[in-house]
């Protein structure tokens, strides 16, 4: 088997499995409890803080842990509109992932005014638009770091720097960036920030939420003291503890997997764009994450390459995870412009460091066989 | 070490742990992928969600995974009022966990009335009170199944059966009783439910909340399409397999286990109510879970005692460990008409099937001393 689609989701590092462990049957005790096996816990959480805090250069506090990147979404949107009772416009991308697209959809109905702004053919957002659509009353800018689909990374610092001059609140949805290229949200002037834990090579189940000190959100669930009494449940502590043994590892080898993914992903490309006249690349070739391709054949192509790839051993996909089953083709690609059907048929890659150049060869040869087949 | 702190948290039990490792390192697919890895895990969920089904004669789709207890009752409050724009009021009662507490208090705060329901000295909701505060506009009511401080059973059916008589949704947080007495959501009437894994030797991060069918909730976190579009985010995979094979296990030992945890309660508590005459059992002596012992003792204890126990390697509560810190006394015990000095210093001792008799002799030769330094 070939896993060429780390975007939906990673492997568990061994070195994360093997720091989480000890979390399900021996250090097990309530994180809120008074006695040792429970500080020990609380302990290991505050350490797994820390490391997280300082891969993004904000303070320990300043991050608080969910139950992945979905939630962390839902309650940077939602729990700064509870806040602004007077701000009630919300600025968002086309092309964002489906728990800030759906959470805006849902909050429209609510009343709560959307702008939702367009992205070029390279599936960069329009600064301008976005200038232009600022209101008096708009509460939050919320702009994903990088795109899941086409992995094209979003001006965060300059949307930031706008955020911070005219005083609204700014949310990044980084669960495609983080650990995969350096977040400093200080320079980025970034309010909130969210990750999951799964997008590199940590349990899924457990993400954060990064709120900068002195924003005020309105908790997300309501109950125990937990988070400083800022999202309430008993901490799913073996995956926070899984999680910064996770952000350690990929400190330490991000500068070298950068390059690694990137050679992987431009070798990969190559062979396609060699092997396929007329291939075209979808999002911009240089902004983008070093693991993403994002296809459309020349030829016509439906959306049973992934399927046909799956039986010979490659796992790919056709776009996001998380809308599978979607027929009406993918909103990102719509966004950029292609056709409904460029939009549905695109073939997502996305490449980790646990990946091999020896794996390129056999994907490359493998889509060449299922192309042969399919465009007979 | 004894541990005896069962109602804030189970240790993970071996065969659950040995069926959730693989989930991280070798099935780590995205369960809303098209390939085989992600096909697995998809088939995995299902599996657990059939079994828990099957433990509460409820039906696969009506259970909806979510990250614990707390979620799912954040959800089922704000999930149900939301779909009822006309009726907005909610019963409950004094002695909730906090996660159904704070959440109906930030929705009184939002301008939803709720009545919360006196208990008797047992520590049992007035079910007449209750009857008397139902109006036109009720929308839900909201009845734990067995208290987490003291273990009391509340009478769920007899509620059920009120609630269907006068057609208002009632739900019910069972994270303390679940798995640890035979619950059937049919017989009882109950429309939701919410459990949490980490209470029944499965791990922490991971939950469920029952829906019957026919109820119509708001989903509580936007994006995918995962758990039939109610509750988007990438599946905790691990984490719900394990809770499966941990519900097939305490499914299949549940008798011989709630034995021999209420015969090692009722030896401890006999020992220890003859060693104290006037030691005081806080809530009803036989509506309550097995394995619950919430005592004050005669002499006057300050709030340390489980401090000092700790220091004698014995894991015990002052109350719920989502409340440590909190010096106004317990909610549960004020309720139930205890004084503020009793309802501060109540000794909370948790058994589970994990612990043996030998530890219980043990506790109490630990308490003896422990009292004796207090009282000195």
């Amino acid at each position: 088997m070939i896993y060429l689609d780390n975007a939906a989701t990673t492997p568990v590092h061994p070195d994360v499995l093997q720091a989480l462990v000890p979390y399900f049957v021996k250090n097990y005790g309530n994180p809120s409890g008074i006695y040792d096996i429970a500080r020990t816990n609380k302990e290991a959480i505050e350490k797994a803080r820390k490391i997280i805090a300082d891969s993004l250069n904000a303070s320990p506090e300043e991050i608080y842990f969910t139950s992945g990147g979905t939630e962390a979404d839902n309650w940077a949107i939602t729990g700064i509109i509870q806040k602004n009772k007077n701000k009630k416009h919300i600025i968002t991308s086309k092309i964002e992932h489906h728990a800030i697209l759906n959470t805006c959809i849902h909050l429209e109905k609510l009343g709560y005014p959307v702008s939702y702004i367009n992205v070029n053919q390279n599936g960069i957002v329009d600064i301008d638009e976005l200038k232009n659509a600022i209101r008096p009353d708009t509460a939050l800018i919320s702009i994903m770091s990088a795109n899941n689909e086409t992995g094209v990374l979003q001006p965060v610092e300059e949307i930031g720097n706008i955020a911070k001059e005219r005083g609204i609140c700014f949310h990044t949805d980084a669960v495609q960036a983080y650990m995969h290229q350096q977040i400093d949200v200080k320079k980025s002037h970034i309010d909130m920030l969210s990750a999951s834990a799964h997008k590199f090579n940590a349990p899924k189940g457990t993400g954060f939420l990064y709120i900068r000190n002195g924003i005020d959100l309105e908790p997300f669930m309501h109950g125990g003291k937990q988070e400083a009494g800022q999202r309430a449940g008993t901490e799913n502590v073996a995956g926070i503890v899984g999680m910064g043994k996770a952000v350690e590892i990929a400190n330490r080898n991000q500068k070298k997997d950068t390059v690694y993914v990137r050679n992987m992903r431009d070798y990969l490309l190559y062979l396609l764009e060699n092997e396929f006249p007329g291939i075209k690349l979808n999002g911009d070739r240089h902004k983008r994450l070093p693991g993403n391709i994002n296809i459309n054949f020349p030829m016509h192509i439906d959306s049973s390459l992934p399927v046909l790839l799956d039986m010979e051993g490659v796992c790919v996909s056709g776009g996001s995870a998380c809308t599978t089953g979607n027929t009406t083709g993918s909103h990102v690609l719509l966004a950029m412009g292609l056709d409904k059907q460029k939009a549905s048929s695109a073939l997502r890659i996305t490449i980790g460091p646990q990946n091999t150049m020896e794996e390129m060869d056999m994907t490359f040869d493998k889509i060449k066989k299922c192309i042969s087949i399919l465009s007979y």
